[in-house]
């Protein structure tokens, strides 16, 4: 039979990232090109402690059908943290546990964009967001970043320019790909234009809690005083990533507009995995294991920024983040990108080139991302040694 | 702010089970509402055995990404079973792993169907599957059922009559609500219908495991020679549903623009549990374990199916099914299904109106269904008299 898949699928690719993850692993590769958090970062031995006490005395609950909206004492503990930590949550709100933040920003934009809306995004911007708006028909354009974050005056200009603009995603906070905050002046300013074109913000902050050095920046959302943000948190980076936990919070009318898309998604996240997150908020110290992930990533990107500032030739520019797990690498005019990840994979060294993360990947680009939290200390200096040669080699 | 939601969502309800759901739980209530399997199927110890021996030899694997595929050593077992119980398995198929069989409805749908493009279902079929098809703009179009299962006359019928018809989505084996199950005259009269007007075919099979009288009909993946059916599976009701482990077999042109799909809603399913799926597999008696299951369900059948025949008015009809967890009930003509239901919840015992089922939910409808697999025996015995004396009442 021939098949004739839907519109919004035949042209969709898997993402780059996900498909470079699935090569690697021969011996001896390096690769900075994962989003994983390091492995160190996974309370083993508490998750375990804690799985065999609800196998023992709430294996039904763990095992049956829960409620789409989510197990009730996980809410509740991420509603009185989000409030602590980030001065998240108005009367109005409502929080829904969701199968991975990935989740809670597809099903954003399903519930709240019709197919052509427009969905501004920071250019460069998280991939598997990209690709959730693309599938969903809308129309992505990107707005470019500086150093303060996100650029307002050229976020205006596609405010102005563009009709039905119904949401920026960004990612505010230790962005991914780029590692850049946006400064507190910039959101301001940001909020004020999204009250402006009255737009929703979806806020994306899966990195906040890993601020190594800096002043935290208060949160959109907690500074929202029209209801038009909805942030999206995970315990990815700070519990497992494997065990897909994420919640979106936002207005409850949002939320309970999500609630059904979710039913027909997946149902609901798995509940095992909703309780085990509970009872490790309760029973352990996550902050303390916050600091413990902290600390441990100020090391490895301190160690990449100085591998990088003492060996890549000084046209090689990049950023330099205060927390989070990547950073952002530009080489200078007259490189060519492809041509420089391609030697840099026959040597086993394996990055994701810019254009993955580009809102048109068509778009020049000369940047490439690098990822400090899954390499070990002696990978990061021999594999910067290895693309600085690279860089070297092709005239930088 | 005031929020648009958008077109597709905007009108689309909750599921009424899943809202029934959270309104259960009162003391001396008698549900009959739920789809749940019993937690008697759950494999407490040895899950907790699993669970133990990953934490310990394989933490990492389990709480780091995974890839979408789903996890390499499962689909290699999945795929073994369907083939060995099944006969399912075509060189040229493929099988990943999905959230639960809801989101392998899901995305088949959102991978082959565009906007306006028709969907055939039985009428009544499985909630959780309309309101998929609801939410992605197809156009559902419902097939009644005779006692050999989809009535192959009315299914020719809206083939001929609708344009666009792109897929039938069907349960063939002990039917979500009806019970019914279709037999292999219509199956394969089926099969020549969807060949002749070049139609996809969605085999949802949840409940095949769960046969406790009669005999095997062959799936319609096994008797499948032209690549056109799409078969879903899960475990939720033979291991675990909280856990959400499904899969979806079909030809790997089609699973590969699903693994797309996938990634941009959930990245990749829990991947402890996927490894618990496939070490249960490996250490323990799956065939066993589901030949309990079918025991205890069918008890609980005959139980319900003895009770109904005894205490309901001979003009209440019912289906027995041969497996499975539902049978549905059809008061007669000239009652009102919404009073029963609602008599019925005064007296606190709890059953799906049948218009919860329906592909145009305006229709008339005077069925109701009903779940054995969860209340017990005495709420069996107990729950069917207060419902039989309310169609007396009723003058039934």
């Amino acid at each position: 039979m021939n098949y004739n898949v839907s519109e919004k699928f035949k042209n969709l690719k898997p993402s780059a990232i996900r498909e470079i993850f699935k090569s690697l692993g021969a011996p001896g590769s390096i690769s900075f090109a994962a989003g994983n958090p390091n492995p160190d970062s996974f309370p083993v031995k508490e998750m375990k402690e804690i799985a065999d006490e609800i196998f023992e005395k709430e294996p039904v609950t763990a095992l049956q059908y829960g409620i789409t909206e989510g197990y009730t004492p996980l809410r509740e503990l991420v509603k009185a943290r989000l409030k602590r930590v980030y001065g998240i949550g108005e009367p109005d709100d409502d929080l829904i546990i969701v199968t991975g933040g990935q989740q809670g920003i597809e099903l954003t934009c399903k519930v709240m964009c019709n197919e052509g809306d427009v969905v501004l995004c920071e250019n460069p911007s998280f991939i598997g967001a990209l690709n959730a708006f693309r599938s969903l028909g809308a129309k992505l354009i990107g707005v470019p970043l500086n150093d303060c974050g996100i650029d307002v005056n050229e976020l205006e200009k596609a405010l102005k320019e563009n009709k039905n603009v119904k949401l920026l995603y960004t990612i505010p906070t230790f962005q991914n790909p780029a590692g850049i905050t946006t400064d507190l002046e910039t959101r301001k300013k940001v909020l004020e234009l999204a009250e402006k074109y009255d737009i929703l913000i979806l806020e994306d902050n899966p990195y906040g809690d890993l601020r190594f050095s800096g002043e935290d920046v208060p949160t959109y959302k907690s500074m929202d005083k029209t209801g038009r943000v909805l942030y999206c948190g995970s315990f990815s980076k700070v519990l497992s990533a494997g065990m897909r936990i994420g919640f979106l919070c936002a207005n409850k009318d949002i939320v309970s507009k999500i609630v059904v898309a979710k039913q027909v998604e997946d149902v609901h996240t798995n509940v095992l995995f909703q309780m085990i997150c509970a009872k490790y908020i309760e029973k352990y110290d996550l902050e303390q294991h916050i600091t413990e992930i902290r600390e441990l990533y100020k090391k490895k990107a301190g160690l990449m920024i100085k591998a990088l500032e003492e060996n890549m030739p000084k046209t090689v520019s990049f950023t330099r983040p205060e927390g989070g797990i990547f950073l952002w690498c530009s080489l200078p005019e007259g490189l060519e990108l492809s041509e420089f990840v391609k030697r840099a994979g026959d040597k086993n060294v394996f990055v994701v080139p810019g254009t993955a993360f580009a809102a048109d990947p068509e778009a020049p680009c000369r940047s490439f991302r690098l990822n400090y939290s899954m390499p070990s200390d002696e990978e990061i200096v021999k594999g910067i040694r290895i693309l600085a040669d690279i860089a070297r080699e092709m005239g930088a």
